[in-house]
Formats: structure tokens, sequence, C-alpha cells
């Protein structure tokens, strides 16, 4: 195998990238600007040791704690709770929150052998313990593994006074009636909103 | 922004990869086989100076000339001509053939100001000159620049006694006359073959 086939295996094992990708690819940084290859590679070398979870909410961070964690102008009272490290980049480009964050690090699921103590659940509620949380968001995916696990906190933490909500499911904005599955249509008209 | 903004930021340059994508494939690299990273830095540093084009046909190649062009058990007879250096690992991936290749770097496209001066034609025309050539394969794509190449080449060469054919065009295997379009069909017809 020359370079050129070696590299475009590495590219196949991307996911969502199969072997016709892969070779356009290798065609396209063939002829990229250099400096741009010298800056990827780079990443690529340095990302796995400069990047590491959070030691207080789990996210993916060059400094710990995170800039999120460490920042005086978040919301302290407002913790959203999240599956892995890369929702808290998703919930924080929709500029809609600004409380903290905490990663669980996947979902309940028994069938995969996965129980709460996989999960950093029981550091989830010393976190609500220690006070000064006056509300968990539930930001789990609309999914069983999902649905289970906010069920599973939210009793958790069904005696500390804390309000404990989960992101609305419904209709996405820009969706069709015509095409919503019965399932989020149900769950739309269940938590339908008063004009 | 942070390493890992500025992986994404890259990964999102890659043709067909956009924003979502782009950072599925971060949080993938930041899981992966720390080994396998190293590789892929590596292959991404090294592939613009180690790749070179072939100095007789003009194929991308580690040694020059390029191991096609150095095999002795390739048909030297033959001379199979494509627009890019990627095509001929395409046509070499069928392995239904066993000549050499001859690239052009492009094909004739007046309205982007490509005319033959740009593409290595003339060099095509001084390999088949130099004897040892009975067929000349036009191997270009079928679409209007593709024909245009292939027919221009075609009369350039008309005086040589060599041999020049085009790719078959016509259904694709496992296609349905349902879904083809009408040049497809038209093609097809004319190019049909008796049984």
């Amino acid at each position: 195998m020359n370079i050129l086939e070696e590299l475009t295996e590495s590219l196949s094992r991307l996911p969502g990238i199969g072997k016709k990708s892969a070779s356009r690819i290798t065609s396209f940084l063939l002829r990229a600007d250099p400096a741009y290859m010298q800056r990827f590679s780079r990443q690529i070398a340095q990302i796995q040791e400069k990047i590491r979870p959070c030691s207080v909410c789990g996210a993916y961070t060059e400094n710990d704690p995170c800039p999120i964690c460490d920042s005086p102008s978040r919301d302290r009272s407002t913790l959203c709770v999240v599956e892995q490290p890369q929702d808290v980049q998703t919930i924080e480009a929709s500029r809609e929150y600004t409380g903290l964050f905490h990663v669980l690090g996947g979902l309940i699921a028994p069938l995969e052998g996965i129980g709460p103590d996989n999960l950093s659940i029981g550091r989830l509620v010393s976190r609500v313990k220690s006070g000064g949380i006056s509300e968990v968001i539930l930001a789990t995916n609309p999914t069983v593994e999902g649905d289970t696990t906010a069920l599973y906190i939210q009793r958790l933490l069904s005696g500390t006074g804390v309000r404990v909500s989960r992101l609305a499911s419904g209709l996405p904005v820009g969706g069709d009636l015509e095409y919503a599955d019965r399932l989020t249509l149900a769950r739309s008209l269940r938590g339908r909103v008063t004009l």
C-alpha cells in the first residue's frame, strides 16, 4: 500500500465516510493549501493529548475546569444534564442557555449492560445536594433510553426541592405536520402551549 | 478558538463534509485509537511531499515513473486517456484494463478558459507518434466537456492509423430502464450490441 492508499484507508474509517468519499477527500488533500495541511496534521496529532473531560461537568476542554464551569457570568443556579460531551456544544450553539452543564457519559441501557453506576449520576446528585442549584434541565435525547434516564434522575432528585424539567418534545421548527411521526405528533399535542 | 473548534473547522473544509459531520468526526477522533491518530496525522503531513505526478502518464505516484508505466507486465500497445489522476485508480479498480494510461489534467471547457493547450494533449500526440501504440481508449466522462475533448483528440489522431475508441455509454449494470434518462437510453439504443 502506498501513502495515497493508506490515507484513503484512514479517511474511510471516519464515521459517515465511505470508500468513494475517502478517495475524493484524498484528491482534495493532494491539492490543498500546504499551510492548511500542516495545521490539520498538527490538530490530529495533538487533539487527544490537549483535550480532557472537565473535572466538574465532564465536557471536553483544554483547561480544567472548562471555560463554562469557570465563567463568572454563567447562571450557577441552573444545571443542564446531557448524554455526551458534544451535546454541550450543540446546546451552546442555540445561544438560548446561560447555565452550567453536567455530562452523564451515556444513557441507562440495561440491554447493553449500562446501569446508573456506569454514568456520572452519583456526581450529579452530589452537585445538586451541595446547594445553589434551583433547576435541573434533563436534556437527554427523546428516545427510550433518554426518557428512561431522565425519569430515573427525576425520581432521584424528587426529594431535594429542586425543579426538574425536561426539554420540550414536538414538531421541529420548519417541519411539516404531514411528515411528523405518530409519537412526535402525540407528544406535541400533549405538550401543547396556550397562546 | 480552541483546538477542538479548530479541528472541526479543518474537517468542515473537506469536500462533502458539513458542520454537523465535522463535529461528529471530531468526537470520533477524540476517542480513536492513538496509533491510528499518529498514522493519520503523519499521512496528512507527508502526502503532498511524497506524491508527485508521474512524468510519463501524469498519474499520482510515489516513484517516478509510476508502477504502471514501469511494469513489464502491462500491455504497452494500449493507452487509456483519462481526465484526472484519480480516474486511473477508478479504472484500475475495475480489473478489466491491462494497458497504460495518459492523464489529461482536465477537459476542454472554453467557457472556463480551458483550451487544448492547457491540457497534456500535445504530450499524448507525441507518445502516440513515438510508436508502439495500436489503440487509444478515450475514457473521459460522458458529459459535454468529456465528449468534446474525446472528439478533439480523435480528430488529432485520425491520421496516425492508431485505433481510437471511446468507453461504451448506456444503462448502468443493475439499473432500471424506468429510471434511465432520455439521453442515456438513446445512447444505449444507438450502441446496442448483437447477441
